[in-house]
């Protein structure tokens, strides 16, 4: 082996940096970087290829870090092939660090934030399933380690790459025995691994992690079998490999070298090259294109005595939308005959993934997906989008640009029990930041809001309902996201209804029966349940008698409308001003983050002062 | 075989029922039930050990349903066992019939309410692995479908099952070849099924699932067998067996016969025996104890000059709680060392169990454990629980009483970075009707709770701090679910500070800033978030001078402490009145599920008039 000598330098300078890095941040987890610094290095020496001045260079190869805590090991490796000064690793995990405890798009070769585990594998095979449909030349690689192996959905994942045949995928799991808080269910039994990733169809070589010309070896098969499988290399290695008092030893999962045994531990190391580099191989030039021609017009004619299911509709105008915008993708979990993805497989089959009962799989696909500039559409039940919360909170910290639809909302879907009705989703939806949550009446609106879902930059929720509603709106209505919808208002208004989805038909035949009664009351609909439309609810609360909004919805009573409305004007009546975190965190040290988060002491009296200086408004109270 | 004719009466039967109700509903999934029909009138009449009339009899076997599209069949079984008198079963999906669309706890048989797929396996395994460890006589069946198949959880629960040896556990795929939307990923290529669950180390025994000698011979095997592995029988089946018109046809999964085939359809089973009942082998009596100790005494000491994380002493708290209330299992997801479980495994292993890094399977074997009378706790990183919504929400379905403590919330955590944070729990569990959320925020504070966590029947979701705190509280103060603790207040404090778990310590800090000022707050310790302390609030309100809360939490915006509190204010304003779902729902028509769930028309009119005729409010108001 010609490399062997250039392999065991660069590792040893990978050993190095994943040591010095955590030791000067204080906390992380070199052990789990060391078990995989041969195999790694072996791959970005021989046979990654990458354009290290353009990560968004669309023939990249692509390195998914499932096991995210091995952070530290993904930046040295980009930093190896001269992304950055290796001296900047020495702010790991730092406030505003680029290197933050667990990978974040903040540094720009990460493919997918990782550290909830179990999810690169998925998130690999979005990537690989782009490369396959759409003729790209890219190898995905995703480093996984064994812990992680006792998720779900890496079994998921495994379905989702053989049955798709994503040859061009390889996954490399780290099987380093132990996790966390002890060994892992397997430990070394090397067999476990592999009969679990024989049985669900990959080509399986195993090796020890850390002989190279082992390593060497798998890669070389791995690249030249000809076969549909996807492949997975299960290496045998040693947590803290390299160094003797870390090695296979328990009790050293999060935990740095301490500052006064640093040395110690890098003189074992032997003489480092600090000089070595990666001399990547370059793809042919091939931009990532994130502003392909959106084009979200939608004819679909209605007519006013007929009923229609917004689920239906959506399907319709997803089609042709679909169509007509090169870069989406739809993807439904076995349920494409209820929420009417259907009609996109029959339109477009290219842009169509099917991903059955696996819908934490298909969420994280999604994530992939997006980090090449698609726009992925992720529909299923809404209750069963609940199944991918935790995927969902990590696609929003990948800063992923991902539009989920949930059909069989609330409890309106009948007859099949609470186990299909979604009722907590807004709740989830709403906690994440910057999250556009719309949920359309009628035929007209759904039409409407799916072009504005599409054109949306970021998270969308889309709730649709699966009974028949009537035409409540006229073509050329308008609907934008923040908007809502006054669909019935007097000049003596005694109060007002604030509805959403299925709720808006029962407040206006609620309207009905109260003018029986003389009694007016005004209807709004809040097809926009976040941002919800704050100037005409309190306009509405100010010009009616009582200054009272009711809200009405088909979801549970925390954490939906109510609680958006509520929130708008309370804000406005100042009882309740509501100090929360906004925004994704970061790393960095609690005080600091308590600080950026705006919820510590100083922000604290900041807020209580503003107020206070306001204090005009305290005569004016009438409670 | 001399059973081979009544089984036949049985399926016979069986099938009868699942069409004869599903026609009358209107609605269902008869043909998932007749793949079924012929191996569990087997399982019903030969090996089924049951005692009908008491189904918390501690010795019965237990049948799990996870395909819970299939209830017509579960219900059928065990009105074939006269458990009620079969004509009732033309209730099927009625509004207030105890025959959901999914099975849920109001028919008593149910094991745990299914209907969201993939998660009986890991019930059952709950259910076993009680057997097993209590030396109980009964064997768990679980029933999965093929399609559910795909579902992370069924490996996570697949190697949950053999690792901890649960021979007791028998389940059996209804390979039918169809799911919902189209073929599964596998149809009837059976070795797909026999590879996957061998390399999960169960024994597999593939039969023609509607051959009676061979299902027969399956389970003869499936009982005889003397390794520790659990037992998988796959059975290849026929999707609408029995009706030529429904077999192994698209199109007809959530569809029942019309009306006017039912007939045709019922001739094609030939001449029935409308009389023929299981007669079940009954078990020892042994009734599950509902009511055992729980004894929360905590004795723990704490030094004023030090500072104790709230997750270290809800390990200390709970080890000791534990050792004195024999029905407690601790369920941990490979983080014991961060969440601080270890001690309980130290103590009382016999009462641990380690999930490893599978969250999804750990909340359902915690509905399998609530179901036997025990109190499963449920512990790891608050973010990983989101990994688990469904299944939380499941299990609330299911009415477990199972407790939830996620630790290391919010950004508060520091280096690790977003995807360690648990951000967005609040907003889950707060939506879950009748979920008592607690965070405390000092030692002492946590002893207490943990205690009245335990002692509560039904959900509890604790928060814990990763971070040291100091103490704020003396021994023998006490706390409540539903209280708070005004920690901080003078005669003329200008507005409050609401804050809870680690924003009390910078709301305390706050405060100190702005006495330097001459501007005096109150603050308030909201250990209890849900229920929130309304009328200590609504007090605080209203003797401050501005009438204002600051609410201050280390939680997104949306859906947490602040929402909480802003609804109780509101209320009170009579601002905002919020309408929506409080209860679990249930079957019925959509129309009388809105009624149910108090927000239709009518509803919405009545609250009006209320509201209304409550006017004298309207002059009060000062906005």
């Amino acid at each position: 082996m010609k490399n062997m000598n250039a392999w065991e330098e660069e590792a040893k300078l990978i050993r190095k940096w994943c040591l010095v890095s955590t030791t000067a941040a204080g906390s992380g987890h070199p052990t789990s970087c060391l078990s995989a610094a041969d195999i790694t290095a072996v791959l970005f020496d021989k046979y990654f290829t990458y354009d290290i001045s353009n990560p968004l260079n669309l023939s990249n190869d692509r390195f998914v870090l499932s096991k995210g805590h091995a952070a530290p090991l993904l930046y040295t490796l980009f930093g190896m092939c001269n992304a950055f000064d290796l001296n900047e690793l020495k702010t790991l995990r730092q406030f505003n660090s680029r290197f933050e405890g667990h990978p974040v798009p903040k540094f720009k070769y990460t493919e997918a934030a990782t550290g909830s585990l179990g999810q690169g594998l998925s998130v690999g095979a979005g990537l690989a399933l782009v490369a396959k449909r759409e003729k790209l030349p890219y190898t995905t690689y995703v480093l996984c380690g064994d812990g992680e192996l006792a998720e779900g959905q890496i079994w998921e994942a495994a379905n989702f790459a053989s049955y798709h045949r994503l040859n061009n995928l390889i996954v490399i799991l780290d099987i380093n025995r132990l996790a966390q808080s002890g060994e892992t269910m397997f430990g070394h039994h090397m067999n476990e691994y592999e009969q679990r990733f024989r049985a669900f169809n990959f080509r399986v070589i195993t090796i020890d992690g850390h002989n190279y010309e082992e390593i060497d070896q798998a890669f070389e098969q791995a690249h030249n079998h000809t076969g549909e499988q996807p492949v997975a290399i299960i290496a045998r290695t040693i947590k803290g490999k390299g160094i003797s008092f870390l090695e296979d030893k328990e009790g050293w999962h999060g935990k740095p070298v301490k500052e006064e045994d640093l040395q110690k531990a890098l003189d074992e190391l032997g003489t480092i090259n600090d000089s070595v580099r990666f001399n990547l191989r370059k793809p042919a030039q091939a931009a990532i294109d994130y502003s392909l021609p959106v084009n979200t017009a939608v004819r679909l004619d209605f007519d006013n005595a007929k009923t229609y299911a917004t689920r239906e509709v959506f399907g319709q105008a997803l089609s042709q939308i679909t169509q007509n915008t090169p870069g989406m993708y739809v993807l439904d979990a076995d349920v494409k005959n209820s929420t009417f993805t259907e009609d996109v497989l029959k339109a477009t089959p290219e842009r169509f993934i099917e991903c059955f009962i696996a819908e934490q799989n298909m969420v994280s696909v999604g994530a992939g997906l997006s980090r090449l500039g698609k726009i992925p559409i992720i529909t299923t039940f809404g209750a069963f989008l609940m199944r991918a919360a935790d995927q969902i909170r990590m696609a929003r910290v990948s800063e992923a640009n991902i539009k989920f639809v949930g059909s069989h909302v609330g409890v309106s879907i009948g007859e099949d029990g609470p186990s299909q009705m979604a009722l907590e989703d807004i709740a989830l939806f709403g906690a994440l930041p910057d999250t556009v949550i719309l949920q359309p009446c009628d035929a007209i609106a759904t039409t409407n809001l799916v072009s504005r879902m599409v054109e949306h930059t970021g998270f969308v929720y889309m709730r649709t309902l699966r009974s028949k509603t009537k035409l409540l709106y006229k073509p050329g209505d308008e609907f934008t996201i923040g908007g809502s919808k006054i669909i019935r208002q007097s000049n003596d208004d005694i109060l007002t209804i604030a509805a959403t989805g299925i709720t808006v038909f029962e407040a206006l035949q609620a309207a009905e029966l109260l003018t029986q009664e003389n009694i007016n009351i005004r209807v709004v609909d809040c097809y926009s349940i976040n941002p919800v439309d704050k100037q005409t609810l309190l306009a509405c609360l100010h010009s009616t008698q009582l200054q009272c909004i009711i809200t009405v919805e088909d979801h549970f009573e925390h954490g939906g409308l109510g609680d958006f409305i509520a929130a708008a004007i309370i804000e406005e009546g100042d009882y309740v001003e509501k100090m929360a975190v906004t925004k994704i965190s970061q790393s960095g040290k609690q005080d600091e983050l308590l600080q950026d988060a705006g919820i510590n002491a100083a922000a604290i009296a900041a807020r209580v002062k503003k107020i206070v200086s306001a204090n005009n408004r305290v005569n004016a109270r009438g409670l």
